[in-house]
């Protein structure tokens, strides 16, 4: 939990209203600001900083990746997520005492993210140790508009006495870090990443540019300056190495203002020369400071207007989950919006948590919010991954394998994993990547991208899992030795996930061969080749305990010896730091929902009945030590009636950074966890499923909650859903009419038309229990 | 293969005839002499060295384990086996010109390990770059009676001109070692691990002090000289901090000999302080030196005319394998002799590979063979095994497991591993402990041993056993999760070899217990406890595939994808050299013999036409990329009826290091594959098992053999058994009568009575074939 005067409940708004230092690095992550290009953490303007951070999305440097033993195949590189130029920086001085919260005494703090203006508002109130009172006001944005730029304006003003202040604005490279605690999921840092090339200030332009060492990165960050004071307000300017700065000095009477507004534009290139990205920032930096401060601001808001339309979540009846689905909405949104051909790192731009990587997170839980909210986002991450398959494809026959295998974390592209029964062993990112493009397709119907980079990725995953897999004498098809998503099992056989995945995978790609069969063609795929994929598919083995009549996590899951839940104290959790993999793989307790989240993407693969009876199976033997579980469980709770527990799980992952669950904000947001608040919420308590190429609804919502809306966009028509507690209305806000299914029927919608269906009461049925002291976080307020 | 005039074939010496510096680290190895304390390699007396080596058993620095992903319960240090003072070195200069036969001309040169007299003998003749020609002859020796003590005498004369020679007899710290090539199973090398604390040289005594930096032991090395020269012969001792030197200069007619003898002793502790050590090495020194270099040839020749007159091996018909069992069992013998409480180490202290540590090649290759052939070598090393339970016991704690864990790769009984399924998840190491206490225990009668530390160990392997599996829901009792001795398998269910001998090892503690009812209620085992264990070992599970017929290696083995052993060529192989785990695990191939070594450890658990079948199954799976392999099968092979294959497998563990079969001797040799040729023999050919508190035999020689005789030491009596084609004989030497079985029939021996039997002739089969390529290196001359 963060410890201070939690942020307000606000529907459109974060806000915090005390400075608290020891959760700094906490707030810095949930103030951050991104675009999916560039991110800023929410570090404060002078400092203190916790953990400063600028990002830029696959700014990488490399590290060679130890190991005691080493093994064939293993990963040799380690790429990290690098703290680039800081140019958020602007330290302010009065009368010669520096402004620092630690020192004097901070009167008033609030820091604002608006999440329909897209800034980070902040106010202070400032008694220096001399007594000198000011305020200071400053506004921040990462343009979601134009993506190398941010922007601060800064205003500082003395509320008693006539004062002399000094504003210096920066570029700082290489910052001084904080060193890792020992946690494995923190980030490896490196103490001066940037090498210098260029630095330069000149009036009130400021500009650095800097190089990675093994990486060979090219990095321009540049600045320029308005500023607003009275008269005798002097500028200066001076550059060394891993400094520019801007110096501004004033003497304010009371009522006098010295503003500052600063744009700062980034650029980086792997190929070009240091004359042509010094020219890219100062270009973008001129069509910034053309566009204005204000110009900026309004188009920022005119953005964001368009992505609530399609977007927004309502949600009545918890304020809270109101604001957390919009606020998770945001981060997603700040992740992915312009990454343009860049993975979204597990953190998104907002820390350096897991070095940065992109993992299955991307494919199987933000392009899912994405595709139905934002689906022009979508294209470009997939493209992204279309981009790595060179590399996969290497990594593929690397490993004796056909197609192309995935990486299960990375930047560019190439397999950065270190511990690899966790890690190379986990295929089924490689069916979640597939599952991300007909899931794209299906909703967008966007034809170029399937019969193009869409087919490619469809065919080398399933030829992946054609190699991976073989039969048995019976003529079953196995896929042996493989991580599911659950991270305390590995190795298995049969995981169920994987095998449901791996079989959609090749049935799809099979489909899409035919459906397309000029681009097959160009990709070598035979009648012969499709056939095999098809057989592969229909034999697929589904482990199935017949005596308890549950699915098996994998084959042999449900005969392992049960995890001695009631000697595991709280303490004890997370496991993983507690307990040796060894004796969590041999067990039967779960890290993560793996078979429950198979349920949720292939929902077509189970009865209801078998979904009630494994949910119950599982629910007690889940720990939920990953942050990826809880918005699955919501999901699946709700589907099997469970409404309380759907709800208890909606908000456990609701808060998960707003109320620091995890114990680890401060390396950055859990972006995953916050697309699965709209997850729990729409495919939970609106029970949405892709169906074809519409989709399925049966909404039920918990009688904590008495209303539900919320648009999804399918095939570039916004469809309406409201739900509340004895009914659903859909209303789709297009030209074409679209068929969708409520609870099971059929329901033709046409254009502009409202259609009203009751809810089915849910089967009353026992709640399953889940591990003595790991009912969900939410459930302590419900 | 050792590229150069293959060593002769002699029955008693390995003799080398010429100096090949190709495969100079090879020979350092062959010719490595120990004692179990103190190691020294074959290393030229002058040099030059590849690989330095002079070891003291247990003397380790430390080093941090690196790991790409740090998970729970990791070991953190990882001990490294160091090269500790080197006492070899005697400097020749000939006319100011440095012997070294990369100059000059090497005229003659051969070495002679003599398994006799156990001293490495050398004879050069050299014509310097100048013309001049000198003879040189040294013998060392490691003394196996004075445990602290090499020592070595050096001659040289010219042996045409009037010479002026200078000797420098060294003590030389930090030598410089060749980096490492990158094989996982070679040593890490530091730069400098010694760090000075005293130096010492006085008339002909020298004396060097130094400390590791980080495992904080103190190592002391002391020489003292006897000089013979002709008059005008001049001595000269210095020091300083990484040298001490005694210089002898003398000018040699023709006929005129200078003689050197070096006395060389080395002490060590983590306790004891700089005047303390310093003592200890002084005072072995004066011993050594009292004793004379006369004196320590024939104690040292008195010494292993013991040791033959137990553990010799005749072998008639083929020279090349009487050659080699006998140089194994003398390198077992210098594993082991001395070591008195300290680990075995893989390669012995003949090299540096695997970071000189000790496994699970100990108890299960090393003992069987010492336990028959010099008994008195075993209670100290399974007393090191008990000295190192207190560690073991805090390792199972930290695993959540009851009992001991005993660490997969060690020096100092701390887990070394640092790649967990093949390391801390093989835990079958207990229970070859366990096996080797039975064995001990059953072979000597020693029964304070058993009350003792034997039952302590047993107990504690047996508490392990019952934590780590549990019962299913039909009663059965399953290990999960644990890698057996194949290392291309890891992390399977109910491993076959492991539940076999984890059976015997909770069926025996708890009959142990019940012998020795005092010592176990002072470990706290009550009659609930051990009846526990029994039920446990009762309910064990087998896998074993109906529809096949043969044992499974673990749980589902037999229906896993078979390896594509035809599109492996003959460069892919070691296979972990070419292929990632993830594929090895997930398919049909097996490293190292694993089930089939548990039909040799546990014979009472399968049915003859059971070990028929699953040796016929395994066999064409098998591809031995462990020297711990051939042996076994050979065993198998000949209980089987493969007589010509047991010849072959055979063949190949004895020339694994003559013939450098897996291309790393030069790290040392393979100490258990040498115990192999003796377990080929004895337990293969002369078929003897464990029997009781005697043993069974079911001799039958393959027709490249016409006669094997070999004594075995049981319960302090020798029992000399000589095989032919037809029959069989056992004499019994000593006072007690002694019921052995011959071909399960049983035979009571009397004393000093011959009995002869006839040998049952072998069902005729059709032998199974191996993986393509892969037959045993020994068939190919047979």
């Amino acid at each position: 939990m963060i410890e201070h005067p939690a942020y307000t409940v606000e529907p459109w708004c974060l806000r915090e209203t005390e400075l608290n230092l020891t959760v700094l690095a906490q707030s810095e992550s949930v103030f951050a600001l991104a675009n999916g290009h560039l991110g800023w953490r929410g570090n404060l303007d002078e400092g203190p900083h916790d953990l400063p951070g600028s990002y830029l999305n696959g700014v990488h440097e490399l590290h060679p990746l130890p190991y005691a033993e080493a093994g064939y195949g293993y990963p040799e590189s380690r790429q990290t997520m690098i703290n680039v130029t800081d140019g958020k920086i602007i330290r302010l001085l009065v009368d010669d005492e520096p402004f620092d919260p630690r020192y004097g005494e901070l009167t008033a703090h609030q820091r604002v993210l608006d999440l329909r203006e897209g800034v980070l508002r902040r106010t202070a109130e400032w008694t220096s140790p001399t007594g000198r009172r000011v305020r200071i006001t400053s506004t921040r944005l990462v343009s979601f508009t134009q993506r190398a730029i941010a922007a601060v304006r800064y205003e500082v003003e003395p509320l008693d006495d006539r004062t002399s202040v000094v504003l210096q604005s920066e570029l700082v490279a290489n910052e001084h870090l904080p060193g890792g605690d020992g946690d494995p999921r923190a980030a490896a840092t490196t103490a001066s990443p940037l090498q210098h090339e260029q630095d330069f200030a000149q009036g009130t332009r400021l500009r650095l540019v800097h190089r990675t060492e093994r990486s060979k990165l090219r990095i321009a960050a540049a600045a320029d300056h308005i500023v607003e004071g009275p008269e005798g307000t002097t500028t200066s300017a001076e550059s060394e190495p891993d400094v520019s700065r801007l110096t501004v000095a004033a003497t304010l009477a009371p009522g006098q203002v010295l503003r500052l507004v600063k744009f700062v534009s980034y650029g980086w290139s792997a190929r070009r020369s240091l004359p042509e990205v010094h020219d890219q920032v100062d270009a973008a930096l001129a069509a910034a400071r053309s566009t204005g401060w204000a110009g900026l601001r309004a188009e920022q808001r005119g953005y964001l207007d368009n992505f609530w339309a399609c977007g927004d979540v309502e949600v009545h009846g918890d304020a809270q989950v109101q604001q957390a689905v919009r606020f998770g909405l945001f981060h997603v949104l700040q992740a992915a919006a312009r990454g343009e051909e860049r993975a979204i790192p597990a953190k998104g731009l907002t820390g350096t948590g897991y070095d940065g990587h992109s993992f299955w997170d991307t494919e199987s839980f933000v392009l899912p919010v994405l595709t139905y909210t934002a689906p022009q986002a979508v294209a470009p991450v997939l493209r992204w991954r279309h981009t790595t398959l060179p590399a996969a494809r290497a990594r593929a026959r690397q490993l004796g394998l056909e197609g192309a295998a995935f990486p299960w974390r990375t930047i560019t592209g190439e397999e950065c994993s270190g511990y690899w029964p966790a890690g190379t062993a986990a295929f089924h990112v490689n069916a979640d990547i597939a599952d991300a493009v007909l899931r794209y397709v299906a909703a967008t119907g966007d034809e170029d991208f399937e019969k193009g980079p869409g087919l490619d990725l469809m065919v080398h995953t399933a030829r992946l899992w054609r190699s991976l897999g073989h039969h048995d004498t019976e003529g079953v098809f196995h896929i042996d030795g493989v991580t599911g998503p659950d991270e305390y099992s590995a190795l298995g056989r049969d995981n169920l996930y994987t095998n449901l995945m791996a079989q959609q995978n090749l049935r799809a790609a099979a489909e899409m061969a035919l459906r397309h069969p000029q681009h097959a063609r160009e990709l070598g795929i035979g009648d012969e080749e499709a056939a095999l994929w098809r057989d592969a598919a229909d034999k697929m083995a589904v482990p199935y305990n017949e005596a308890l009549d549950v699915h098996e996590q994998s084959a042999g899951f449900t005969r392992f010896q049960p995890w001695d839940f009631d000697g595991t104290g709280p303490d004890k959790y997370p496991l993983m730091l507690h307990f040796p993999y060894f004796d969590l793989y041999r067990r039967q307790v779960v890290k993560q929902a793996d078979l429950v989240l198979a349920m949720q993407t292939r929902p077509d693969a189970f009865t209801a009945e078998q979904k009630a009876r494994n949910f119950a199976y599982y629910e007690p033997l889940t720990v939920r030590d990953s942050s990826l579980s809880a918005c699955t469980q919501a999901v699946l709770a709700a589907e099997t009636g469970h409404l309380r527990l759907a709800y208890a799980y909606l908000r456990e992952a609701a808060l998960m950074d707003l109320e620091n669950l995890e114990h680890n904000t401060r390396d950055g947001l859990h972006i995953a966890s916050l697309a699965g608040t709209w997850i729990a919420l729409v495919k939970g308590f609106g029970g949405m499923r892709r169906h074809g190429r519409s989709a399925a609804f049966a909404p039920r919502l918990p009688e904590q909650l008495n209303r539900l809306c919320f648009t999804v966009v399918l095939r570039q028509q916004a469809l309406r859903v409201e739900v509340t507690g004895s009914a659903a209305r859909y209303l789709l806000l297009g030209d074409e009419p679209l068929e969708i299914t409520h609870h099971g029927e059929p329901l033709p919608l046409t254009p502009s038309v409202t259609v009203e269906r009751p809810i089915p009461p849910a089967r009353s049925q026992p709640e399953p229990e889940q591990p003595p002291g790991r009912r969900p976080a939410g459930a302590r307020k419900s």
